[in-house]
């Protein structure tokens, strides 16, 4: 898949197709490559992109929030996952978190409890080109924890994390991570309590502000318009 | 490389090495694998681990204050770096952000200014096992900004970034982006003037605040040790 | 001054005024105490109210944007200003500050450069009913600094707050204090640098970030919503 | 009680006292005035300084950790209190909130479980020259709220906060304010359900994150040492 891009528009399409803009149809070549200006039949030119991971939070279908990159880049920090990483996650959602790890190179096995999310995250992974890596299952991954096991990384953004995080010495590695994320207080408390039961080591919880900051012929200051919070993360490691 | 790992010791060491620990001495197997445990000559224990991104952080010799993980995730999830990009990152420093990114499986050529520091930064590259996609140069990348093109992304810790800001149009591919550390305002002001001096896009510069949640028998709250600032990301982005 | 209140709302007026609400006319009497009831003449019902501090920010008739409560509480507990206390301020604005210092009991002599608004502001002091104890007076007090002297608090927010700083040493009492509110980095810079040339001690810049806590049936977690930035606030002191 | 300084000393004493300082015996004139300059037997100056508000952190007696000027501020703030406004208090700890709302003219009655910490409050009620409009009484405030009434102001740091907040209709006046320090979330929660139990009005609970700002040559950025959280705020009003 490549971008068309022209000022604010932005046209998610592939080789050969043939795309409706308001500034005409483009017929996009099959060999199409990123960085080549290709035009429409009334003229109108538009650059060719790669599509990049932040490209996907713009153009894969939603079910629902999707992680930020905020907190996907501190899952990717944290942990180091690297290609060839074997990655638990669950639950899928849009995809976005899977999407980034597959595009690492990592191998991932993402649980979504809702079968047409799952359906549409599938999708979602043949748009962000790592369906090869990334497989989504329907289904809860609380069911099938005890024929799992042998992962670099668990991911998980499920209310349930916790009984998942319990069970994380028999899913991971040695040297492996847990990564949850959190929206409440409560259930990032459950999940850090649940990885001190498991006894994991170097379990901490995390809490991310982040903000703007303007640059104007006054002066410079952070943003006047604030920036929310989005959730905790908890971090864990297997010894 | 692999990691010797027993409660809080851990020995970096390769196939093959002879490791003196205070709990004796490990003859390494040619053939160790993480997971494996392995003995020392005093029946003492270890466990065998593989080197993640973090553990770079504590076996990597230091030339300076490396980038923090928080920041390096940060400009992971921000600029969706993957395998196969080409990075142009300046200055290496212990070079930690262009070993993840060597990690991520990108190709990476960064410049030291200090010469020293280049080689350091070098055997560094072989402990993280990415020797083959960051090549470390020693110089001023302001020296060689003319010949050099065809980047997905920049990534600069140096004084005279804005310098390198200036100069993204033709160092980046269209859609590449650009990502500054800078640890004060002045700097990052600077930076993002010459980011939209060079007409790039999607221009912002932000301040990420962490704190660590404390959960206890009392109840949960922020931590009350405080968490300080490390820098200002600064991300721009070319049409 | 006293306060009409039902439901979302209010009614700024004083003993024997006849106040036209969308609920009838009320004809308030001229014994009326905080705690009473009025009705209008179509029989609904009014509480009546004290001003109090808080209530300035609504029914003050503003010139700018005024201190926020925040900066204005960190002031008064920065400084411990008390009842009885001299306090010089500059610019005026629309005199919330001034208002709720005088209500602390403070004397405070205020300057504010344009005429128009320093009358606004000597209104807004009679309605804060604290006109006895603050004298507004229209012009530039960094035209008044040698014939000032003796304040036990120097409180500014005006663009060149560092002007006056610097001559803090003669317009403060022993052990008295500046606080000076500065929007940009640059201006905190300049006033923080001024009171350091000033052998000023016990000086700090300080910025503040607030967020509220949300508290729903799912859980507890800070707001979505973010805050922003208001200024930054620097104090010092005579010794 | 006035303090003599010089440099890092500070002694507190009384007009009349002999002060044994390191630089020799301090005769206090009984007429001593702030702004004096007194000298000590051994010819060693001493500047006399009035007592302030934010002294009374350095010192007052402790028997507990005090709630910061930052906290006392916001809650000056957010609230208004002014001189004359009746304020129930609970527990007193060591007094540096009842201390800080007795100077701004307030009438206080503050609770204090041990009665061996209500003897040092008292004594302290008496330093900070607040003793006749600050009444400290033993015992838990919940055995007394029905014989309570006609309050401005309630201002809670007690493990059983919610419990008076339930009560606080009965206790203030319309238009009153209830302000709570929580330091944990769990109980911040537990306070503003109540205040929703209690029909209270624009309730909220805030958090406040205060950094420092660093100037120093090579530029201007937040302190990279870190404040730590404090408590949490909750603010609601009666209607």
């Amino acid at each position: 898949m490549i971008l068309l891009v022209r000022a604010d528009r932005e046209f998610l399409c592939a080789p050969g197709d043939e795309v409706h803009t308001d500034l005409g149809v483009v017929e996009v070549p099959t060999d199409v490559a990123p960085g080549d200006v290709v035009e429409s039949h009334l003229g109108e030119a538009f650059s060719v992109r790669a599509l990049r991971g932040p490209d996907l939070f713009q153009h894969l279908e939603r079910t629902g929030a999707p992680m930020m990159p905020k907190d996907i880049g501190l899952v990717v920090g944290h942990t180091g996952v690297a290609a060839g990483d074997r990655v638990l996650d669950a639950g899928t959602g849009t995809g976005v978190l899977a999407a980034y790890l597959g595009r690492a190179g990592a191998e991932v096995l993402t649980f979504e409890q809702d079968p047409d999310f799952a359906d549409v995250a599938r999708e979602n992974m043949e748009l962000a080109e790592v369906a090869e890596r990334v497989t989504v299952r329907a289904g809860d991954v609380t069911d099938h924890l005890e024929e799992l096991s042998g992962f670099d990384l668990l991911t998980l953004d499920t209310a349930d994390a916790a009984t998942v995080v319990e069970q994380a010495p028999s899913l991971l590695v040695s040297g492996g991570f847990v990564a949850v994320y959190s929206p409440f207080v409560e259930s990032a408390r459950e999940v850090e309590l649940a990885a001190r039961d498991a006894d994991l080591e170097d379990i901490e919880t995390i809490e991310t502000i982040q903000r703007r900051m303007d640059f104007d012929d006054r002066g410079s200051r952070p943003t006047t318009k604030g920036v929310g919070h989005t959730g905790y993360l908890t971090f864990a490691r297997k010894l």
